[in-house]
């Protein structure tokens, strides 16, 4: 059985960090954050399918396929490293080997992720002042994972650190993440930033499948706004520390872990969508009994993705014709008068939809669900077995106002 | 030459309209209107592709395909009409018969339009003692014309409206078109209600070939919200009034009126785009030399498709970075690190990005450029021949508020 602990990414055994205010973009806030381990560890991760690709980007997804081991991760917020060619990609480099050289590492060992403003250039001056605050602070406290995710945050309203344990051959086993985004995220492959850290004992070649699968279902099921990112990075680290008997494919063992690394990625996506920006409601959508689950995806992403579904649940408007209109281009065929819409929230449930055609629910009651903090749309496709869950947020004053000003 | 004229669908000889209040939804406003020629029409159209499609769609795409001739369509707002399964479907049919009771005409020469609510039954009624009024006030004075173009608005700030006049033969051509749009603007075949009428002869086989192609570059490349509505509509009726040689494939003549009829969609298109839900400006974006046509078109509308890119120019924000960004998720295959990006308006047009790289402008001048009703972004992907423009708008706090409270 998988629990929630307490703490982060200092969670797992063997793990450090620290955040700290670089000065790169915000006064008086953190905005650099280091993951360390003290044990090399193998890495796996998915990256943006944005064909324009930030320079961390480049450089963490040739690492996490070629270097033998990983043992650092260096985070910037206030400028993402995109949009800045050459220039760019040894700014990337040039922060690696600052931090490999003050952790005694190959600067093939650590990973760079960026997040902020396309196209300025990255301060170095400060990013290495930074990096050597970062080493001399790094520690394994509780505190240090909170520092840390804190750091990473841009518009977040709050860092997304989680943690969860396991039993794995009768030895503890520890996962733990930080995780940012907020904004331009509709993430194809991988979220905005998120970094799970595990002490488990598990190899590269069965971690790695394990990683593009979890993402299927977590992170490529949430759109705040339905801009995909160039520095989506997803990155998982496990050192061993745990000392389990490795985890191999095919046992009860990776099963479990499978799910535990699963629930990570689950809350951690729940809550970049439930963050989103200017966001005053998580809103899952689940579509229940299609024909595939390719169109099941299709279906709940879209509706998640529509502005105008979107504004209603701002406004606290049952407006379910957006959502089937939303189905309804979703690309995935169905039957317009064979399914059913409800709302949820709080335990209360309301069906909005029947058939296709509008039902007699109580206009108070649905206003009151869509009220809540967390808002469930079910869609019953009444064509098969498959199902689906996305999530995603209200679209507000907030969102454009974050937006219009981003930059001054 | 084909020439701008004043007036809209009354413009071409042989068509007669009319818009009254017949208090569908809104109080005060008119919300029904009647298009009608004294002359039966062939008539061609395209209509949305979502696969929840409005019972007037269903009704409409039936007689386009079938019957031997339309001469009068029926819109009303306030009500779309769609998810109303069978009921819906009756009212479709009987606002067609009482029309054509009234009018003298087969049912099947009557279309219909409904824009509004999705949900709700059409109060028939109302529609009825409207089309009454409607046929007893139809005349083919401008006055007629814009009347039955301010009758289509739903949150359109004004009627759109445009006419346009050739030679065809010797003989006077005339084309004139009302539209509406405003929200859930993403056609895919068509935009939400346009209809164009002339009174040109031209075969129904040598029209149709031209409506479809004549949507590809103007209603299929604007997007307000991203949603493809479920009453999409777009239809031309040709009278044959003018008496001109009948237009033939292949001729120079059929060449003029293709132009013609691409002028008056490319001009009611962007007239929707730039009269998106809050929309503070007009925004263009072309793509040129692109690979192939297919990736300009993805090009140009994930651009002006973007959430974030509309929220920076609703913020007169620069941020060219958001503009590369949607390029890079788009689908289209291309180097970013080989185009070129421009902002344009009124004249002055400024290099935001070159190969892929941010370049030394001036913000004061971007923040200019950007603060006019009409900006252009220009995306030169130095690939090949082939360009694309599409058409949106700015994303401002007022769509949110129309979208948040849009039903009360």
């Amino acid at each position: 059985m998988t629990k929630v602990i307490s703490g982060g990414v200092t969670a797992p055994k063997g793990f450090e960090a620290a955040g700290i205010e670089a000065g790169i973009k915000y006064a008086n806030r953190k905005d650099m954050a280091l993951i360390y381990s003290i044990l090399p560890c193998i890495g796996a991760g998915t990256f943006t399918s944005n064909i324009v690709k930030a320079a961390p980007v480049k450089w963490d997804k040739k690492l996490i396929e070629e270097s033998p081991f990983i043992q650092a991760v260096v985070v910037n917020t206030g400028i993402a490293n995109a949009g800045t060619g050459a220039g760019g990609m040894k700014c990337a480099m040039d922060t690696a080997e600052e931090a490999a050289k003050l952790l005694g590492l190959p600067t093939e060992a650590v990973l760079v992720g960026s997040t902020g403003v396309i196209g300025p250039l990255l301060p170095m001056d400060r990013i290495k002042a930074g990096i050597a605050q970062l080493v001399q602070k790094k520690a394994a406290t509780p505190e240090a994972g909170a520092d840390a995710a804190r750091a990473i945050m841009t518009t977040d309203t709050h860092p997304k650190e989680y943690a969860v344990q396991l039993e794995i051959g009768g030895v503890t086993v520890t996962l733990g993440a930080i995780s940012k985004g907020s904004g331009m995220i509709h993430p194809n492959m991988c979220t905005m930033l998120s970094f799970v850290c595990t002490d488990a004992v598990i190899s590269k070649e069965t971690l790695t499948p394990l990683v593009k699968e979890s993402v299927v279902d977590t992170y490529n099921m949430i759109s705040v706004d339905g801009d995909t990112s160039t520095n989506d990075t997803f990155v998982v680290l496990a050192n061993g520390a745990a000392g389990n008997p490795e985890i191999l494919p095919g046992t009860k063992e990776y099963e479990a872990f499978k799910e535990a690394l699963y629930m990570i990625n689950e809350h951690q996506a729940k809550a970049l969508a439930g963050d989103g920006e200017g966001a005053t409601a998580l809103v899952e959508c689940q579509v229940i009994h299609s024909d595939t689950k390719e169109n099941a995806c299709l279906l709940a992403k879209s509706v998640i993705s529509s502005s105008l579904t979107k504004a209603a649940i701002f406004g606290h408007d049952a407006n379910w014709g957006r959502i089937l209109c939303a189905m309804g281009y979703s690309g995935a065929m169905f039957d317009p008068d064979d399914l059913a819409i409800w709302i949820e929230a709080n335990g209360e449930k309301i069906l909005l939809c029947e058939n296709g055609v509008g039902q007699d629910y109580s206009e108070e009651a649905a206003t009151r669900v869509l009220s809540q903090k967390e808002i469930k749309i079910i869609c019953d496709m009444r064509m098969g077995e498959a199902q689906a869950t996305a999530w995603g947020c209200d679209l507000s004053y907030e969102y454009v106002r974050i937006n219009g000003d981003y930059r001054s």
